[in-house]
This record gives structure tokens, sequence and C-alpha cells, in this order.
């Protein structure tokens, strides 16, 4: 039986004039993006063209929300309230959902970025919070999280669809994935980077913590290579079947309004 | 026969620990609510709070979009191009009817604010892409506009819905609204406004341009006495309906996740 | 003998038209303004107004130095590095800085604001990076602090003027103040915040952390009959004698180039 | 005789994570540089880095100041008034020179930046707002400016030192550059260049508008081969005397407190 792999990537990361990762490089090999709302990073102006490219690949679109702290990129630790983070996460989810409806496209699913991703796997409060968030703008939204933390316990007792994954481009001690301060000589080649996935995917076996994604950060040094590896090593494996990114509405996309 | 006259407000301008406006004691004499959604004023949880206020009093909710000028509250002319224009407003849309979405409430309309709401009037090319960006998220939204401007035309030509406005609270010269640089002592009192304001929603006679909606700004010194004596002037003309705001969806209130 | 006092108020924390805080009321009654530099409040116009604002009454200034969180009002924990510890002090103290220098006044002193300030009394590499800003701008440069935090260690041990400070609109547990989540009742009556005061000013034996200056909130409910209060009380104590702000330049105020 | 030429650049316009420009690659064949103070561009650690990295090369430093516009990159048109250009220059002037202030460097010239430039360069009342805050800062400050402007002749009334410049990378018409709206094919190759700035930099020859600095901006296409050609063209030719760069002060660079 083969198992189902979902690339995903957080991209849509650039800002005003500012170019930042290989979107258009990366979108043909992965499944689900998830997007900058224009907290931490993004813009408007980058956020439609992002959704126009994610969509022209057909993959599916996240959002991806963060801190309201650009200088930090949201990789700082804030001590925001429930409240905050309530309002905070709907503010941005809105905000990406605008470029979606406009064009038909369904929003698939939400992912937290960097400090606010941790922190809301690590508090309870924040958890709650950014689950009743996703939940009360759509029940039908998936949750990327870590697969076994404060946040997926949460969604699930809620009744939001979790989906556990695993860092590809960051170093693992013990099952725990260590976020910011890496560096690259951990990870190896690409082709570690790809076993590594490969051994994790296959590795969990727990009903509700099982791994179902695969994370690549567009802003991770060599993050093409590293997809374009992970790709290929799961095509060519038949324990597992790398889902497929696919059209999702029928209209062409001839009649795009604006063009970067 | 009566005519029906709508009163509106921009409301929701608070702003982190800056509180802005009368807008509690605004709400109970409004039919519609102009929402800032984040870019020249208010933020994440003014704007849910404000929601929350609104539907309380079964006030109808518009968005209110604005330049991303916090420093001047959007009030100073910014030569944004037309791409930018479009996905500025698609943003802020979205990002208030996150708001609206979790709570099952429907947004009725679309606002510009200041710079952005007098270029929208006088360029065409932002006409154009304000009225695309509008028409695009909900075909359904009522745009308000001055009564005879490009916004307007554009708007119509699209096929939206166009509610043209009378500023109570601004001076006119010859039909033509001062919208800065102006003194209270123009005003004259309650009263004058009240009787001006009337004058005007009567003497409009074209189809399309006829006046619908009176307008003051909670920012306005005295603008809370200035919507009472609407108000009261006209409840106590009969050639006059005020339209009533009322409770737009069914469930009740009460269980908030967030309070104030 | 008589003990000197100095009253420190925080201040020019409006910002875009959004008033905030007492500042013009309040200005008569202190001897030392901090005021706020554009991250967490204030702006380069509130900024350049306070300054003249202070100027006038011949009160000195120092910078108000935040963390760049202006939703949170830089009262939220963010866990940036020493560096940006270093290089958002220099920043801000340079900013302000500029509409002092137009004018000949010196900059007296330098607070931190909310959540930055707490973190540098308990973090030591966060201390040492805004002992060594300090320091580097301009080592004659006081610094305020709480009397016994390692802030206050790292400034004496490099050679800064430790200025230890004691909050008369907080509440304290066993000489520990508590700057969030207090709440007014525990404050008591105006007559009440003072007597505690002078009681503070004369309790602390220990020559480095000696009390040399009392602080109000001007965003505290009643600040303005606090500090009116704390003048009052320590005016008409005998052991006590209340430092005097003073013209620091001999230049009249007469030439100001912009006016509110 | 040989005539003098100052090669100047905007730079130091990387922000947060995002890298832009080739600053490093630049810095050894230029005299002057003028650094984003975080408005349009820039931010607190990167102008400390790059305040580093000129001063490492003996590089003169200047401020280079902004309309508050990240979306825009202080390139669109922003109605501020007078009393607004005053303030936002000051502030930016000040930021900045607090970086150099701790290394006891001086800050040597002022320039605009974008739409801020352009509009100082045509409307009075900004030109003369932008003199004075100059002016009062410090009046030994040159002010880089297009070589017949208001701009230029206001603060020769006030009498600031004007440094007339010549854009290499921008088209010109009938002695007018275009700086917006421009094509790379328009300029032609490197060598195109540096023999059309040859050209501008003989031909003027009225004494206050005569063109002293040649500048390049650090995110042109091909910035820095220009800069190469403009080095090489003016120091091979006996009619031209480059100006260098050289350390400004004493001590070494040794004890940097943070590097990046």
């Amino acid at each position: 039986m083969t198992k189902e792999i979902d690339l995903n990537c957080d991209l849509g990361e650039s800002y005003s004039v500012y170019s930042y990762g290989m979107d258009k490089e990366i979108m043909p090999y992965i499944r689900s993006a998830n997007i900058a709302c224009g907290f931490h990073a993004g813009d408007p102006t980058v956020m439609r063209q992002t959704v126009e490219l994610a969509h022209s690949h057909g993959v599916r679109i996240g959002a991806h929300v963060g801190f309201p702290d650009r200088l930090g990129f949201g990789r700082r630790e804030m001590k925001i309230s429930a409240e905050e983070a309530y309002d905070y996460i709907l503010y941005q989810i809105g905000a990406l959902s605008a470029f979606l409806t406009v064009k038909d496209i369904p929003l698939s699913h939400v992912k937290l970025h960097g400090a606010f991703y941790m922190m809301a796997c690590h508090h309870e409060e924040i958890a709650k919070a950014a689950v009743e968030a996703v939940y009360a703008f759509d029940k039908n939204l998936e949750l990327y999280t870590l697969p076994a933390c404060t946040l997926a316990e949460q969604a699930r007792m809620k009744g939001l669809q979790v989906i556990p994954e695993f860092f590809a481009d960051r170093p693992y001690n013990q099952n725990r994935v260590r976020m910011f301060d890496w560096k690259k000589e951990e990870l190896g080649t690409e082709r570690d980077i790809a076993i590594r996935a490969k051994e994790a995917m296959l590795s969990n076996l727990n009903e509700d913590t099982e791994l179902k994604t695969v994370c690549v950060h567009s802003d991770t040094p060599g993050s093409f290579d590293i997809i374009k590896a992970l790709h290929h090593t799961f095509s060519n494996d038949n324990r597992f079947s790398l889902r497929k990114a696919h059209h999702l509405t029928k209209q062409p996309d001839s009649q795009l309004l604006y063009k970067a």
C-alpha cells in the first residue's frame, strides 16, 4: 500500500521592491502553497501575483499567517494575547481570501508562520484562539501543524482536519525540530535530506500524529534543489504516492485584470 | 411620496491604544457603518469590536478602504497605480469580511476613504480599478460615491449599485464638496447642518445622481450632535423616511468568543 | 538634610491624528520628560511638538525608546537580539536628538519603554546592548532604571549615571513593581499614591539603589491629578526638595519655524 | 585644468531579511554613499552595517531621506505638508547620525530620495522646508540636488552648499532627467553611459548649476558594471580628477561591538 505525500512550501514572501524566494521555480514541484498575508511578509500585490502563479500550476492555496513584525520576518516571539491571535489570524485569512474569491478559487488550508507557529504549538491559549479563528472562518479548512503538539490537539478536539508536517530543511533532534538557529551544514546534501524525509514519513505510526506533508521553506538556501530532490525521491519510490496539484476551477486564467 | 434616507458614518478608526471617534454613541442613530480596514486606521482587534458593535445595533456594515498611510490617516494623495488600487481594495475588503464571515453577517457596501476616495472620483484608471475590485469580490455590493463623478460612472457602467452621498459635515461650494481644509465655523450649528442636508436631499432630481445617503464623519468635532440633529430632522419631516437599521441575521450575539 | 526629587513622565505618545495623554497639562509639574521616538508611539511631528512644549517649560528631555510594535504600544515582549536592541536604541535616540540639535537643546537622559524596559532589566545581554548604545552615543547621558536590576548594574559597571526610579502609578509587591496587569483600585487615591511615593523615596538607603526619581505615566487614568498630588506633597515636606525645571538654553523660543 | 568628479550611490536599501543592491561590490568605487534611513528603505541594523561598510572604505556618508512609504519604496508622490517634510527629514537625518556619532564619523551630505526628491525640486514650500531642516541640523552639510531647480535655489539662498548631480543611469531629454518610467534599453551600454556622463560633466558652464557629482542607483540593473565603467572612464581622462574616498577618522574599525 502506498502512502500519500503532500509537498508544501512557504511562498509569496516578496515585499514591495524586494524579491524573495524562488517561487516560480518551486511552484511546479509542490501540491500546497502557503502564501504570506502581509504581516510578516508579502503585500497585496505580491499576494495577488502569488495566488495567480499558484493557481496557474493548479497548486492548492493556504494562508500563511504571521506576527505583525516585518523587521523580524515574524521569527521573533511576541507575547500577544489569545484575543490578538484570534484577530490577527482572521484578518490575514480574510485578506488572502479576497484574492481567491475574485477568481473562484477555494482556500484549502491555514499554516502559522515562524514564531507564531511555534507559540501556538506550545501555548494552549494561543492554540485555542488559532483553532477558533480557523474553524470560525471555515470549518473545512485543513490546519498544518507539528505532529504532536497543543495546536494539533486543540484542532482535533474542535473537529478541524490536522495535517501533521515534517520539515525537510530543518534539523531534528529526537523528533524535535529546530526551527531557528541551525546551520546549513547540519542538513547535509539534498540526497541526505530526501532520505531523511522518507524515513520520517514512514516512521510515524500513530493515527493522529502520522506525518502527511513535507515542508520546504522557499528561503532556505538551495530550496529549489531540495524540493526537486524530494519530488524525485518520493516519485521514484513505490511505497509513496506524491499527491498531485490540479486545477481546482474550470475557468482559464486568461482574463487576468492585472499582470505583474 | 416619501424619500428614503440612509444615514452613514465612517467608524472603527481607533488603533492600538488610541481611541478615536464616538462609535458607541453614534451607532444607534445610523443605518450604515463604514469600518476602517487597517490601512489608514483601525486594526484587527478594533475591526472585530466595531463589527460586533455595529451588528448589535443591526447596522449594515461596509468596508471603508484607504491608502496605506497611517501617518497621514489616508488623507494625503498618493500616486498609486491602478493595479495597486485594485490590490489594496481587495486586501482590505477581504480582511474586514473575515470578521463578518465568522458571524454570518453580510457585507453590504464599500466606500473609499479620504484621498483614495477623491482620487477615484476624478481619475478614470483608479476609478476603473476600484470598481473592478468591488465587483469582482461581490457584484451585489453597493458602492458609496460622490453623486456625479468618474467613479460613479464607471460603477454604473459595470453594473454596480451606486449610492450617491451627501457630506453633511463638509462645506459645499456650488455642489462641490470641500473634503479637506475647511473650518468648523463654515458649517454653522447642527440645525444649520440638518437644514442644508434636507435641502440637498430634495434638490437632486436626475435619476442617476439622486442623493441617497447622508454621511457624517465620526471624527468631525461634534459629530454625535450632528448625527442626532440629522436623525431628528429627517424623522420629523414626512417628506422623508429614515431607513432603519435592523438585525441582519437571526442568531443572538451571546456567544462572542472574545470581548473587549 | 533634604533629599532631591526628580519628577519624570512618559510623554509624546500621540500619533498621527490620535491624541494621547495630557502632555500640556502635565508639563508644568515635572522636571524630566521622556519622549517617545516613533517606534512604540510618537511620530516626527509629535516629537518636534513635544520637544518644543517641554523646552518652553524648561523641562529636561530624554529619549523614551521602545520596541517596533505600534499595535502593542511596545508593551508586548519581543525576543529581539542584543544586536537589534543596540540598533533600535541608537536609531531612536538619534531621531529624537535631531529635534534637539536644531534648537541647541541637550539630551539629558534615556529611558526604555514598556516591555523593552523590563526585558533590559532582567536579561544581561539586552542590558549590555542598551548600555553600550547609550554610552556610545553620549557617555554623559543618564539612564533611568529600576533601582536594583541587571540594567542598572551594567550601566554602573560601564560608568553611566543611573537614575533609579519609583513608579508612583503602579502597584508594588515587596519592592517589586507590577508594570502590567494592574487595576486602578489597587492604587487608592492620589493622596495614597503620594504618601506611598514619599515612603518609597525615604526608605532606600543603599548608595547605588537609592531612588532618585518618581515616574507617572501620562496615560495612567488620572495622571494629571496624580502628578499634581505628588508635586504638592513633595513641595510641602521639608525633608524633600523638588528639583526644578529650568531653561537650558538662552535663546527665546520665538522663531519656531513650524507651529502645530 | 582638471575637473573634480564625485561619484555617489544610493545604498543601504536592504530591509529585514531582504537583501537589495550590490553595496559591498560598489563601495570601493565611489566617494559618497547616500544611506537610506528607514522610511522608504533600510532599517536600524542595515543602517549600522552600511555605515560600517562605507566607513571601512573611507567613503563619505550622507543621509538619503525618503517618504514614509515602504510599499512604494518612496517612489510614489505623497502630498505631504511642508511641516511634515521638515519633520520627516530631521527624523531621518538624526536616526542615521546616531550610527555616525558612536563611531565619530561626520555626516557629509543629505540627498532626498525618489518622489520626495522630485517634489522638493519643484515645489517651493517643500524645497524651503527641506533646506530649513538640513541647515538647522548642520549648516555645513552639502545638499545633493538637480542642477537647476527650486530646491537648489532655496539651498543657495539659505547658504547651504549645493552639489548638482547628474544621473548616469537615467535617460535625459533636453536636460531633463526621467527618474521613473524608463527602460534599460534607453541607456545603452555601460560605455555609452560613461561617455554621456563625461559629456554632461563637461557641458555645464554656469557657476551655480555646474555638475559636480555623478549618481548611480545601486538597484539599477547592472549598477556595478556602470559604476566600474564610470570609474574607469573618469580615471583615464586627464580632463577629470576623480575625487577619492579616504578615511575620515583615525581610529581603526577593529572594535566594532556588533558584526553582521
